[in-house]
């Protein structure tokens, strides 16, 4: 069987390292193309696949802060992870993925190892009919190649609006979502997940805006039994939009699992143009 | 007149610097001691005091996020800041706090130029009435010195709860905070107040908890002249927890200003024992 075209854009090779972190090899892949550049959520992945499989790597994601500092252009690229800190159960790291002279993400993140212990959850899991109940959103062949990697099965806030030139002050977006074809969920694949979503702005203004994430930040609930309890199965993908201004807004998002486990919540800043 | 404490607590000497950035001198403030090193938004503070008068910083903090990576003893430390890309119109930066050979703090921040442009907001202030009409809250001299440096008006979710050993589960807080005495509100002070909340656990337990802050991300809605309309009056803090497993849960938070300004987004994972 060839392999998920996620594992294929997920390749990378060590060109060397040690015990403070290593220097991979990776490229863009145009299965997760986006309009001029990688789709964020692949940057992201590629940042998380390269902790993942870091040799000294301990303990699963915490947090994964990144900003985009620069357009990635097609081709090589490499991603340097650095061991900055480290405890018997925690390691802090340093990420960056660099193009020629150019730092084009900047990046760090917490992993630890998790513990079996008491714990509970303030917010609801928002009441979504189950995702087979839902159509499967049918994408224009227009939109841009990473968005075809993906089933979307959205209850409320689609692109069905934007692409209909309807404003709305509603920035809300609820929608199951899984990677086509499907393929167990990993670290790599779920922070991609949390970059799902079109900028809110475009629900404001009823059009396409020009607009990037500049800052992206993810808190990992999920530990590696929560992600096999996911496996291939669509998770809740929520997002809503939070204040715009000064040529910036930000979006708080919340992936859910389908038995009503939370996996992640992510907070990104986005660039927009009037 | 004398520095404020604050600015005292904030001062750095430049080691050594360039057009990459700099090495900061700069040390523990006793009245911002926490329990076992110094209040976590002192350390983000202190972060963005060094990227704000770095001379070659360029526009205002568009998102800052910091994981706390090992204790900070009292003493000296060194703040280095690195510029590690740049446009025309933005500023990626790595900052790391070190004492010794240990990397204590490693952080990232995204400062850009902000345009006036069209703006809105997806999320409503909370009605609280105005500090002035609230009592302010009388702290309890056994807490942490960093506790002193602030006036709390609180109107929902403050410490007194935890204090006469109650449990509950709504761990939401909304409280006006200004710094005591009071001071014009800068990005380093703006920072500091993302963290003023005490642990959300702290609430569902009805009692202290072994617990700290292990990452937090703010991003920032304020500009000079949003500041400056703040100056010394109280901000609106509002925070709430969100999901507590594995040892961590995590914390969303928002920072407003009395004219409804959105100044600060905030979300941070807290370490949690049992």
């Amino acid at each position: 069987m060839p392999d998920h075209v996620f594992d294929e854009a997920m390749r990378l090779t060590r060109l060397e390292g040690g015990e403070q972190g290593s220097t991979w090899q990776g490229g863009t892949h145009p299965a997760y193309w986006n309009m001029v550049g990688p789709f964020g959520g692949y940057t992201a992945a590629i940042l998380m696949q390269a902790l993942m499989t870091d040799p000294v790597r301990q303990g699963t994601p915490v947090s994964l802060s990144v900003t985009y500092a620069a357009p990635i252009r097609e081709g090589a690229y490499t991603v340097q992870t650095r061991l900055v800190s480290a405890t018997r159960s925690t390691q802090h790291w340093s990420v960056q993925l660099v193009q020629g002279e150019t730092v084009a993400v900047n990046a760090i993140a917490l992993l630890a190892q998790r513990r079996p212990v008491w714990g509970t959850r303030d917010i609801a899991m928002p009441d979504v009919p189950p995702a087979a109940s839902l159509p499967r959103l049918e994408l224009d062949p227009k939109r841009p190649a990473w968005v075809q990697r993906y089933a979307f099965f959205p209850q409320r806030g689609g692109f069905d609006a934007v692409a209909r030139g309807e404003p709305t002050t509603d920035t809300r977006t609820e929608q199951w979502v899984r990677d086509e074809p499907p393929r167990p969920l990993d670290f790599a694949a779920l922070a991609s997940i949390c970059d799902v979503f079109f900028p809110r702005i475009f629900l404001h203004r009823g059009s396409f805006v020009p607009a990037g994430t500049v800052a992206l930040t993810i808190h990992f609930h999920a530990d590696e039994a929560a992600l096999a309890a996911v496996g291939e199965t669509p998770v809740l993908a929520v997002a809503k939009g939070v204040n715009y201004s000064g040529g910036f807004f930000d979006q708080e998002a919340h992936i859910w699992g389908a038995d009503g486990t939370l996996l992640a919540a992510s907070q990104q800043m986005v660039w927009y143009k009037e």
